[in-house]
């Protein structure tokens, strides 16, 4: 037993550190690995479970924990664990003592200088809660798979502010819930067999409650975000299942009966399968994060406001213990998806600790199966992703936790590159771009847009590298994204049309067509000398003769780049159009695509299907980012607002006002009468940009121009 | 989706096919994952729960299942699925659909040409059970990650004849279990606190159960192998908790009390911790796997008879889902230990999926964490015990399953090898052997003994290379295998002691220690000519001048080189001191370690404490090999026993009979009056050697000479 060393770098807990603090400790991206499999498991499809069609990851099965410590006295502490588990600990004669704790109270002898608890669970998240006088579990504690026999790991744990109740670990938290009334039950007239329905009046989340069930026997559950979907029940029956929100259940005579897995829906049917069952009502208990919304957007503009609030009932409904694309369908977390609900999240809730667990469920463990949901360019996002969560989360340790898997994530995609080292079209990985109508030129070659976000994952792999100390990693992938970013101007550039083109096929054919993605892109991204980003403004930007956006989701990027042009003005107009569109067409939560051109029931189409489209799409609450970011304009400029930016632009609006979180506090701006104002409620210290002229917000202070 | 491809070969089940045999499949390996993680989770010391100090692996969260189909009719399917699922398929003209199942009742239409499930769980292995008139889930079926969007793993899933009842997916099946009542249920006097304690005759694992509680409050829980143990309560109070199997529970008042985690104990003892409990009686529920005894083993010697029931006793208490090596302590799968029970099982139980579950319980997931259980010689045995498991079950799937993670593996030890492609001690690589007398240098250099396990783990993976068709490493490994191979005897023979020496240091420093262990491995793995043979039998395995073998891991080779070399006469009288010893101090099951020399209590101790040994130790049970493999002499020599020898050697006894199961059936020897008879029962075509005769053995046919 010599060989039993003590390598972790943990900092020291002293006997003079506060014993308050307890929180449920757990492996880096456990939480998230296990939450995402959970609730991508439960997507509701045609009656049955439809699990994602992408590769799972699984979270640890056994974890060891470990700190160091320096005591003064005996400690004694109450530990709970999630699991199998034992604690063992070092003394300062280097002698190793295999464990003997009653878990539940157990004493650190003072020589103590770690502690060491291994534990096992193979149905959640290992994961351990300890409260001493001085010692308690927290971020400072490291995580490894073992120790004693070889080096482990020496990677701070995961915690959250969330999981401090000793009585609930992590994997057995679930969300809160609160009684929500129908606004109207009854039977559907015009519905076969139709026992009751309900209308919640909003679009919700959550179990529902059968009251007064009697008699017994099958019944269709429809869970529907329409009244005309609700009233589709002969789509239940057809082959395929075209109707997509529904499942059979077999009831019985109950007081109550209620659903023990939760859906998104607006409206709820309940139709006779076989039987003879009868129902006195329906309820639900709405499950949310119930998370403060901590940012805030009011404007002279009633429309506006109105737009800020269902953008933010969207994001809320989406944003659960991860960040799901759809309440109804998908359920599932998107890399796509996910990164713009990060961004909107940053300036609504500030759930850092969503966007980290979001960004592990992403990414799983090693090794990599496959592209971040099949999709290549779905990849690219998540490391550009990363790069901002450490921006606007100002999180110490998700470098080191998450670095080795930011690696090997980039390492698989360059080993699916092309001879050059450019992203071409490959079986098995799907260039996605967007859900525009097709033909569209993805295949069979290389875009310039895909190969522009490799550039920038690149970029934000070596920012992370040269955080945790890697420098050789840091300098290979600067490198090889400065070759793949020269080369796009010169090789997509079309002088004629005066903006790039989309596509170069492989076999050196190019495609004349010029989509706005790599455009837009590479306006933000700084592709452009003036005269090409003058020519794209025009050509494109402003231009009729490219393609439109049509989805919420490539809206996002359009409108951030005309925002970024400061056309404020311009993108007022687009979201009221648009946001306000929906709004008109009675939307509670904003969709998964509208087409303004549509009418009636055809809005609620798409795949194909009737009903096929998400009406509570977490891409479409986009606008809150924008707002906050463009209008607002609030921008960390270090990690977690150390430092900032506030640049307003009210696009025309005559007066706003509104907050942005911030991991230490907020920031207020408010533009009045030609006037601005920031008042900064938090640690950082930032610069307030307005009509030319600077002024300095010092921490907790303010500033006007 | 033009790209969606079916790419699976599964084999196509036709109208024809017998609706039969419906299993529950899973990934290959996610079984044994998953239920080595239940049990090693489970070892109880010290009062609390003892995790593995190595990594563990987990089962998929997320898996496919594929089938492709030919039918003449609408198939109606049942199908049960462990964790949310939902079914698709592709019909004849290439439409994949996606899925419309109610899970329960499902109707594959005509026209399709395979079958897809994918399913989910977090919490157990993902399983599914489909059967329908002619389609069945069984062997036949393919698994993977995914399909539609890449190719997929073409890998037939795991099954077992275990596991065929719908309502009982594998992640639930617990073992049978059958009240046992005790010998005697008393309060122990002389013990401060008794409150009953029970002796249930003999070693046993199960559910303990208190009648008529009355009262309420804390106690402790003696698990004891021997009374000595029950009555040492005040080890369980001791710093480090010095009694190993003890834990405290909360009682309250209760007709009966029953433990939901099983314990292996022969004893059980009850003390009051707190408040004022007493117990009316205790009886446990007897756990077992519950398999048939297919081996058998009679004799003129009484003794060796009671050997043989005394060792398959102790096989049936640790051949568990996977198989552990002691049923108090550790309750881990080790793989020294483990290779061995398959040997022994294979004479006993031909339990083939109980040794194929346990192989991938130690060799887990891509990608590889460490040696197997932290141990290099652990590694290498795993290789031959994947041949063997071939060669014994006639698996025709398994090469196929298990190829890729052999390969790992292999990479991986190889990548710890030191520059000259030799096993050399490496920080984090433990050099175990054997649990010997220390100091045995294994440290510091290489060893002839760890080089030639390596040999014999190049070869076996070589020959599963074979198997699947991957010649370029089967030549690559064979090479490596022939280079290591040439230089052992060279580099380790010392003329003057006529044998291999065990050690050479990094240093280049010869160390001239003899030790048994390259030895008799050398003998039956053929590294030695006539001369150095006679050498090594003369003055190694007949010497008194190298150190004895004292545990029965070891034992187990050295008893295997003993009757290579034909001495079963002397075996026999090895067999009979050693393991009669143990029945002559009142084993009810074999240990860890016997050493005559000792007495009283001091058999129970090791590893420094006073009842730190196992009583019950799966090495223990050997004999079982010897007798059926050395003594009735059966050896397979093609996969699943198509060709097998049977070579008796009754060491000296005047009659012997027994059988040998194989896949199809069994094999009888017997051995009386100077003739030798053997009755294949069985489809395999033997060959029977006898006094220098040979005689064919048809398959269900006999032999005598």
């Amino acid at each position: 037993m010599k060989r039993m060393l003590s390598i972790f770098a943990a900092a020291v807990v002293s006997a003079a550190a506060a014993a308050d603090g307890a929180r449920w400790i757990w492996y880096p991206g456990d939480y998230g690995i296990w939450w995402g499999n959970e609730l991508q498991g439960e997507r509701l499809q045609w009656g049955s479970r439809l699990v994602p069609f992408w590769p799972l990851y699984e979270p640890h099965s056994r974890v060891l924990f470990r700190k160091d410590v320096k005591l003064d006295a005996d400690e004694p502490l109450e530990i709970r664990c999630d699991g199998n588990a034992a604690v063992w600990w070092w003394d300062d004669k280097g002698v190793y003592t295999e464990s003997s704790a009653l878990l539940g109270k157990f004493t650190l002898p003072k020589n103590a200088t770690s502690i060491e608890i291994k534990i096992q669970n193979n149905a959640r998240p290992p994961s351990v809660w300890v409260k001493g006088p001085h010692l308690v579990s927290d971020s400072s504690w490291n995580v490894g798979w073992t120790t004693t026999w070889d080096k482990a790991e020496d990677v701070p744990c995961d915690s959250s502010a969330r999981f401090t109740d000793p009585g609930t670990p992590p994997g057995l938290a679930k969300l809160p819930t609160r009684e929500k009334k129908p606004v109207w039950c009854r039977p559907l007239d015009g519905v076969e067999g139709s026992i009751m329905a309900a209308d919640f009046g909003e679009e919700t989340y959550g179990y529902v409650r059968f009251i007064d069930v009697k008699g017994g026997g099958a019944v269709k559950v429809i869970y529907a975000e329409s009244e005309a979907e609700l009233r589709a029940v002969e789509l239940a029956n057809t082959k395929g299942g075209a109707l997509d929100g529904w499942e059979m259940l077999e009831l019985s005579e109950t007081k109550e009966f209620r659903r023990d897995i939760a859906h998104g829906f607006r409206y709820v049917g309940v139709v006779r399968a076989g039987g003879d069952v009868s129902i006195g009502g329906i309820a639900m208990d709405f499950e949310t994060k119930a998370m403060p919304v901590r940012g805030s957007f009011r404007c002279s503009d009633v429309e506006l406001n109105r737009i800020w609030d269902v953008s933010v009932h969207t994001l809320d409904l989406t944003c659960r213990e991860v960040f799901i694309e759809g309440v109804k369908r998908d359920h599932w977390v998107w890399s796509g998806d996910a990164v713009q609900s990060f961004l909107m999240n940053y300036y609504v809730f500030g759930d850092y600790d969503g966007c980290r667990d979001t960004l592990w469920t992403l990414r799983g463990k090693d090794p990599v199966k496959c592209h971040l949901n099949r999709i290549m360019d779905y990849t690219f996002y998540w490391f550009d992703a990363v790069e901002k969560y450490r921006l606007y989360s100002g999180d110490p340790v998700f470098a080191r936790q998450v670095y080795p898997r930011m690696k090997s994530l980039m390492e698989f995609a360059i080993s699916r590159l092309d001879a050059a080292g450019r992203p071409a079209d490959r079986e098995g990985d799907w260039m996605f771009i967007d859900w525009a109508p097709k033909p569209l030129p993805n295949n069979g070659g290389v875009t310039s847009f895909e190969q522009m976000l490799l550039v920038r994952a690149l970029e934000a792999t070596a920012g992370v590298a040269r955080d945790v100390g890697a420098k050789g990693d840091e300098a290979a992938y600067l490198e090889r994204a400065k070759r793949l970013r020269a080369e796009i101007v010169p090789r997509y550039w079309n002088a004629e049309k005066g903006a790039l083109m989309h596509m170069i096929y492989n076999d050196g054919r190019v495609d004349p067509t010029v989509t706005r993605y790599p455009n837009m892109f590479g306006l933000f991204y700084g592709y452009f000398d003036e005269a090409q980003r003058s020519s794209v403004v025009k050509n494109v930007m402003l231009g009729d003769g490219v393609m439109k956006i049509q989805t919420p989701y490539m809206r996002f990027y359009e409108l951030e780049a005309l925002c970024s042009l400061g056309m404020q003005k311009r993108v007022l107009g687009e979201v009221k159009s648009y946001w306000g569109g929906m709004l008109r067409l009675g939307a509670t939560s904003f969709w998964e695509l509208y087409n303004p051109d549509e009418s009636g029931e055809a809005h609620y189409a798409m795949y194909g299907r009737r009903f096929g489209k998400s009406l509570c799409h977490a891409w479409g609450a986009s606008p809150v980012y924008l707002l906050g970011r463009y209008f607002l304009g609030v921008e960390p400029t270090a990690p977690g607002f150390a430092e900032y930016v506030v640049k307003p632009d009210s696009g025309g609006l005559e007066w706003m006002e509104g907050d942005v979180p911030t991991p230490s506090g907020s920031i207020h701006v408010s533009v009045r009468g030609g006037r601005a104002t920031v008042r900064g409620n938090h640690a950082g210290r930032g610069v307030l940009r307005w009509k030319g002229k600077t002024a300095e917000i010092p921490p907790e202070g303010s500033a006007s121009l």
